[in-house]
């Protein structure tokens, strides 16, 4: 295995091809590690300036008087060899490999990378790219990519053979607040592989999941080997991009990599326990979703709702994953017949038919989640439901006095006993080792989809739609099925 | 054909059971209505109060010395005949019957809605409901929903077969900024169906797409019917749940409807022209994107993106829903290589890669969109990119002076430029009178997804992701060839 703390902990950088040129890779990279907060030490090299964004700049690696633990490279491909000789002389191992014009650009470049991996395989250097999006590391506040884009910290480490596709992910991740742990792009694979990452991050005790976009692959049963070992520690979710005729021949032309048969690959892939992802949000859901709650031991779902249409909706979808929903056992049913009005729907999904009761929400969720007849408990319409009432609350009282500005007090309260019923929701996730995936009746844009509650072990994911809810849930079954079978087997 | 001009554009209503009781309907509809802006006379009406949130309140309809449009009953169901005499009495045909309580609760309900029903029938009134989410209409400020939800004003008109999903797909509407003309709950349909809105609003000048969401139609030939003629004047985008053994369990169980053979009616609903939607999250989608743009001419694509991987997923989905990517021709081949680096795609998709200059990107989109080789443009990772590049420029300026804040003049003329660019896009969409989608590199919370530019005939709609565009153009095409078949068969 590639050993590749130092990479991704460096104590201390070397920018080369640092610049004040605002659109230059060169001052992205910098800015964005200086501005993300490193608390490491940062080395600006540029041949023609004393100081870059007034830190002493040095003349090359050489002139530097301290120990460098990683480089990161940002000059044209012609004079990357120069560098990595210095790197060698200076005793760095470990270097991102920003700059492009390698083989993604022709022949001439082909051979200039293929110079740069027979130097790299001799002095056994680390090398992230050539033509690398950069890499990112939330633990220690390093963000060495050339968008400045600042993901929380978290348990979900990206690989992704593109820099744009993954420099997306990881802005969605920081919109919704959804925690990174470390963050690769793997540009041209050059030396170091999307496998080796894989490998890396299959030890790494910071990483709780693995998050994968992949274009091709080019030593498949190695790559297989390797995720059918993570699969066993940890869950890894990926997306193989070109599974179509125009979608490989774009892959090939982007990347140069044989996308192969699309079917075959995918096929193995799922073998080795790799959960598929068809788009790049839902790789982004599942992989959230797999970070923040228990797998269900099962495929038997019971489902809440404030209103019917939405439990048509969520049934249909369950049916079409393989999920089943059970009817209700006598004890639930009986709990619940107290509870509603007469006309309740008296099955599962249980519909219940607009009380806008907090504490019967709260009691039938509990009633559910501690019946052994379900695996999973989905429950739609809740959240978000309080502030919708305040709206016709704040409506009401304008209408007494037409001056009545909107309290943020009252709104505090409101938003408080969301967030206890959502810190109650973890509780019972906690109690019944089961996971509960709430379903918005609105997600307003201000809120989290995250909701974390300080010192627990799982986090309750808001979701907007019960079709992502669902396939989050299908997923984590067939993944539980999978673990289970591998069990048996050894 | 039903006449709901004044259903919908009631210039009085009475609220029959109006309350100050904040969590009963007869509060929420009513706080609704007023604080919704509604500018018509309204009318409470409440046995035992003199005010109801100090407007004059009246024993009975019947008490009410002006002319009443509409009446919206929110009293127990063993209230309602009552309430109906006294409507007849008063001279009002157009009804809201909140109440609930009717067939969707059993046997004694069901003879309720009957009696309902006949006398309806005997005296031609127009009912919506009963077991109604409400009606809106946009255009008159006129909210008088069971949910306080403030979709703007805009051509999309919605049929709801359930409350809760009709007023979901309202709220995503509303955070979205996404337009709505007039929304209708149909409850039970026991008097006004589905069919009757439908064919109403295929002739309201205000309605240029009409979205539904269905669990059961009672009349599957008459609503074929009516949507036939509908969908040669305006779209028509339609989720029918129930598709699964499960979910029209669940909407049997619902509504009362029978669900009847999923796939059958679908086909039907397609050969209808009816554009058809999985989720209520693809209803909204592809609504917006029928009401913004014009219809491409044929399947044929043209990709522009700033990384590679986007040009992949993008090429991926278009294969997988039929469209292709032709080749460039010469004109356009030429025009690209004049303008970018010399390592560029060379092919469709257009990688620009990573070229951070403007101009080139909206060249390059008004060279592939001019060119008569292609009938949609989707290209991607532009917008967004002027945000990033000033969280760059800001990180360098900080790095200067660490004392630097946001500045709000710099985060303005950044807005710009990218508000140009978008009035930009509607201009070649009108020029070339072809559908252009535009993929965000990031889509910020605080930004809205459609664009509209004073004056113009188009909007513009940012996609979160590539997968979306793709579904909302594949879609469009469809109804484009539907349309051509049409005409081509009279």
């Amino acid at each position: 295995m590639r050993q590749l703390d130092t990479l991704f902990s460096p104590r201390s950088i070397a920018v080369v091809g640092a610049t004040e040129g605002r659109l230059k890779w060169g001052s992205i990279i910098i800015t964005n590690i200086v501005d993300g907060g490193y608390r490491g030490k940062v080395f600006p090299v540029a041949k023609n300036r004393d100081t870059v964004y007034g830190i002493p700049a040095y003349k090359s690696l050489l002139d530097i008087p301290e120990k460098i633990d990683l480089v990161i490279i940002t000059t044209p491909a012609s004079t990357v060899m120069e560098i990595l000789e210095e790197c060698v002389r200076k005793g760095v191992g470990d270097i991102v490999l920003i700059s492009s014009g390698f083989s993604e650009t022709g022949d001439e470049g082909k051979a200039m990378e293929d110079e740069v991996i027979r130097y790299a395989r001799a002095k056994s250097l680390n090398i992230v790219g050539p033509n690398t999006m950069g890499i990112t590391n939330t633990k220690i506040s390093l963000y060495a990519t050339g968008s400045h884009v600042r993901a929380g910290r978290g348990g979900i480490s990206i690989i992704a053979q593109s820099g744009n596709v993954g420099n997306q992910i990881m802005i969605w991740a920081e919109q919704e607040n959804i925690g990174v742990g470390k963050f690769v792009g793997s540009g041209n694979e050059g030396i170091l592989r999307c496998e080796d990452y894989l490998e890396y991050f299959s030890e790494d005790p910071d990483t709780s999941v693995i998050l994968m976009y992949l274009e091709g692959v080019d030593n498949g049963r190695e790559f297989l080997e390797i995720a059918r070992r993570t699969t066993l520690k940890k869950p890894v979710i990926a997306l193989k991009a070109g599974r179509t005729a125009l979608g490989s021949r774009a892959a090939a032309s982007h990347t140069g990599a044989m996308a192969g048969s699309f079917e075959i690959f995918r096929a193995s892939m799922r073998q080795s326990g790799i959960i598929i992802a068809q788009t790049p949000t839902e790789l982004l859901a599942l992989s959230s979703a797999f970070d923040s709650m228990p797998l269900p031991k099962g495929n038997r779902v019971g489902v809440l709702t404030l209103g019917g249409g939405w439990g048509v909706i969520t049934a249909d979808e369950c049916e079409e994953r393989g999920l089943v929903l059970p009817p209700l056992p006598e004890d639930v049913y009986s709990a619940m017949d107290k509870m509603l009005p007469s006309f309740w729907s008296k099955g599962n999904p249980v519909d219940l038919v607009g009380q806008p009761d907090i504490n019967i929400f709260r009691k039938s969720i509990e009633v559910m989640a501690a019946s052994d007849a379900f695996d999973a408990i989905v429950f739609l319409g809740v959240i978000g439901s309080f502030k919708m009432g305040l709206r016709c609350t704040t409506a009401a009282q304008r209408m007494i006095d037409p001056s009545l500005k909107d309290s943020p007090e009252i709104r505090g309260i409101v938003e408080d006993m969301q967030r206890q019923f959502l810190d109650n929701i973890i509780g019972l996730i906690e109690k019944y080792d089961k996971p509960i995936y709430p379903v918005a009746l609105v997600h307003f844009k201000e809120d989290d989809i995250i909701h974390i509650k300080e010192g627990s072990r799982y986090k309750v994911i808001v979701y907007k739609t019960p079709e992502e809810a669902v396939l989050c849930l299908e997923r984590q079954y067939r993944y539980a099925q999978y673990l289970k079978n591998q069990e048996r087997r050894t």
